[in-house]
């Protein structure tokens, strides 16, 4: 019998941050896999499962593998932080899926870092929102300049994943930039949490021009409110509309 | 002692697709509040509670009420379907704290319909994504037009809640028109699903042209793909990126 592809979105990390489905999807699976710095957050929970890891850049293989997995009878958690469907392994494995039409592929939906982050920093995605990754790993910068552009024509709240690494560490500055160039003010209501759901979360909340120079790594989520944001003593808030509520 | 307000978000409304958060949030609160609706879906679940419900349009006498409750020294889950901080009660509750600052409040995040609605039809927003809501209840119809052409013109998947309500039975309708005539594709992939997370879900694909003519309601969420989202069998699929992937 041909085994099943759950594609797990386990959220910040934290078991209680997860769904009752993704704990169940994990426990009725043969094989957990995943990168391996997140299959690490859940060996403790499962001890008695096998574990497949694949490094950073190596996520093409990882999904290839699941499903050989699957083809020989098992069952396998491909996990992912936050939701499978964000950024993640979803779309890479429905891509795949043409070379397996046999394995069944689910995705089970879970706590992404807008969502996550949001909470912390209270209500910066209250109103219409836009998700956009600062990565040009697989996307031309060209594009996401148009992004972060459109977004501010549209006075979107904004919220940025992988807004630095090693190698873009002036990519964060380098898109507040291009939101001040394309007509939002700097003081712009804005926040950014680093470390969702751990210990040692950290959220802070300041200005679009204060934002700029602001040091960021790629666990920061970093969110920029529309033009009727405001800061509530330290959060973050959009209001949920244009008009004055009742 | 003054209690607590937790803002809880409880996804599509099953269990098994809460956090283990959320779940201990309204075990732990004195007083579960929220739209008559939704409080409905958890009162078997945690039958030993009090339950304070209003119905729609009374949603700031809910969080005034809350407020009050938690002066009174009772901890209050407010509950919202899916997340709270995505066009729910969060905001609106900041906005009040200034008025009982001695109160503490508290944001679980949930999965929001385009995370739980996305897994559904596959991997629409598996890219840099908007969502946008089709309510102009407090939002004036050209800012909801403005944010349309803008992500057309940004090349975001979109996601659209409230696409629809008996007062405003064809705004999908005005909404694919908008997006046609800012330069979407007619054969721009889309779909939508219904009632997500309860037994009579209904996903349905189709190209953006056929969309202006689907019959959806207030419980159908609708997502539109970018310009490079496909159709993989009934899935619906955005790449990660534009390169082509390893």
């Amino acid at each position: 019998m041909v085994g099943k592809i759950f594609l797990v979105g386990m959220g910040p990390g934290d078991k209680s941050m997860m769904t009752g489905q993704a704990i169940e999807a994990m426990e009725s699976s043969d094989i957990i896999a995943g990168y391996t710095v997140y299959v690490d957050l859940v060996k403790d929970l499962f001890p008695e499962k096998d574990f497949f890891t694949t490094p950073m850049k190596q996520e093409i293989e990882r999904c290839r593998k699941s499903f050989e997995f699957a083809r020989e009878g098992k069952n396998v958690a491909l996990i992912c932080s936050g939701d499978a469907g964000v950024y993640g392994m979803a779309s890479p494995v429905y891509e795949l899926w043409e070379e397996y039409p046999e394995v069944d592929v689910c995705v089970i939906p879970g706590v992404t870092a807008a969502i996550s982050g949001a909470a912390v920093l209270g209500a910066p995605i209250n109103h219409d929102f836009c998700v956009i990754s600062l990565s040009d790993l697989l996307t031309p910068w060209e594009q996401i300049e148009k992004r972060l552009k459109a977004a501010i024509d549209g006075d979107f709240s904004i919220v940025i994943y992988n807004p630095s690494s090693k190698k873009r560490a002036d990519y964060l500055k380098k898109a507040c930039d291009i939101m001040l160039s394309s007509g939002a003010d700097e003081k712009r209501a804005c926040g950014y949490v680093e470390n969702i759901g751990r210990e040692c979360t950290r959220a802070h909340v300041c200005t679009l021009s204060d934002l700029k120079n602001e040091s960021v790594n790629m666990f920061t989520t970093v969110f920029i409110g529309n033009s009727r944001s405001k800061l509530i003593g330290d959060k973050l808030v959009t209001p949920r509309g244009y008009r004055i509520n009742e």
